[in-house]
């Protein structure tokens, strides 16, 4: 991150014709802006990117969805029928969708890891090659049957409390289906209880590819200077094992929501990440992130186009 | 409101591609703007509307700036250097300012009324004529030095709690401006005691012309078919006689946000308005309102814009 720039925009704020402090969230946003979005400074080129995946722990019985979904998903996301699809259109961003091996779920995580090394790192990087050089702004999403219980299972397997504390009920979970998700949850981390030491082996036990994907697609962004909104829960799980191996590693970040999903307040707050926007959304998909992105644009069009006391003339605050 | 349209909102509502309710918000408000915004169903035409008035109260030293910086402020939204403009500009929406007789501030109403019926009325009809018909949505606003000592005071007469429970730092008062401001409206309330009863007359003896032309606005929408976003603090305060006159008469209005100003959270608790933004924001100026406006056409956008279950071949969750 450009710290000097980072200071300059802060000394800006300072003396832009409101009262200081004013603008609350919009000034740390036009500072976070400066220190990681390189020279432009613009947010014209913002993608979405989705990574689809299908999950193995599906057999467990942890979603109310058939795992044929995330396909039909994919295809509603090619068609343009998909929420994000709309979301998308309104914050003027490019929705580009990524699907990964469908055809080939993860392993049941209970019996054995979600993937292998070389599977885990093929989704990374299939993530990190989907960021492009001169993007402005990276909004991150996923669609995955199952993926709630694959999140669910990192951030305990990373921050404690098992299945009790992380699992929530997805897209619609009954009673009965929870039981089942705690329980696939905590015995998986039985399971593999001599890998927990390891963020990225977590990440490769416990995800899933969309999951890897999003992981790479965070280093990536990082690597070339560009801001990343992350969505929800899925998202925020996904991209915890990065912070676990690095504490700065999520600065380039700003989570746009809390999502709905039980666990996700809890994680945003293990990460110490503020949400921008708490609606009661629990989609996926990047909806949350790519409904945050007009405040980034009004951050940043309030820090670049106001004018100063001095050039309006408004008198200040007395000292 | 139309309560047909809703009806047939919210049944939609249960068909599109998603999991039921994972809109949060976003589907509440699609079913709120089939409520009251007309048959367009467009966000298209949307307004922000700035009142601006002076406040006789500022002779008690209840802010740290000149009340010289309303007219200052008003030249410069005028001249596109405000952070509502820049505002205004990213969510598509017109900017107008309404400057309410700024010369003649209102009466210090520690020693008398405000205004007299006249002055508020003719302040209410500015505010009535303000809002054109063919406009979409509302946002209103307002720009005044001491007003949120005028809506801290009419606060407390509607809700009780004294200068105690109302009174802000505003744009950044001290600790002996608190004690001042506070006892300021606490003097009020005691030399007013007689029309506590009378929500009207509560809004002519402590507010503003600014509030007024708010409140003339709100029953102008409402009357036109015109959905509302309200800003801080003070537009809410502005807009709270009318809900102690009759309990439905903000429902064609949303909290965008809640601010930071001290007040406002109590005062949404109070309307039972559920804000939709919460980043420490306290600037006024319609801020708070034109950066939602991005989030309800999103909300409409994927009302109007999604595939049901049915047109995308997705499979529903079994029942």
């Amino acid at each position: 991150g450009n710290d000097a720039a980072a200071a300059e925009a802060l000394a800006r704020q300072a003396t832009l014709t409101k009262p200081p402090g004013s603008l609350g969230r919009l000034e740390e946003i036009a500072t976070w802006l400066a220190k990681w979005g390189g020279a432009s400074r613009r947010l014209d080129r913002v993608d979405v990117l989705i990574f689809a995946g299908n999950h193995g722990i599906t057999a467990q019985g942890v979603s109310p969805y058939p795992a044929a979904v995330t396909a039909q998903m994919v295809a509603n996301f090619n068609h343009g029928g998909a929420a994000i699809n709309q979301l998308a259109q309104v914050s003027s961003a490019t929705l580009r969708v990524v699907a990964l091996d469908l055809d080939r779920p993860t392993a049941d995580f209970t019996l054995e890891p979600a993937m292998d090394e070389a599977a885990f790192l093929k989704a990374v990087a299939e993530g990190y090659n989907a960021v492009r050089a001169g993007t402005d702004l990276v909004c991150l999403g996923e669609m995955g049957i199952g993926n709630t219980t694959a999140a669910a299972a990192i951030a305990a397997a990373l921050y404690g409390g098992g299945g009790a504390r992380w699992a929530g009920r997805g897209t619609g979970l009954d009673d009965r289906g929870m039981e089942r998700k705690r329980a696939a949850i905590d015995t998986a981390l039985a399971r593999h209880a001599g890998l927990l030491g390891d963020p990225l082996m977590i990440a490769a036990t416990f995800g899933g590819r969309e999951l890897a994907a999003i992981l790479g697609a965070t280093l990536a962004a990082r690597h070339r200077g560009i801001p990343v909104l992350l969505d929800g829960f899925v998202c925020t799980a996904a991209v915890a094992p990065l912070a676990k191996l690095r504490a700065d590693a999520l600065d380039h970040t700003q989570a746009a929501h809390v999502s709905a999903e039980a666990g996700h307040r809890a994680l945003l707050g293990e990460l110490k990440l503020q949400p921008l926007l708490d609606l009661g959304m629990r989609l996926g998909e990047g909806s949350g992130a790519a409904l945050a992105v007009p405040m980034l644009r009004a951050a940043l069009a309030c820090h670049t186009g106001m004018a100063t006391f001095a050039e309006a003339g408004v008198a200040g605050k007395p000292h």
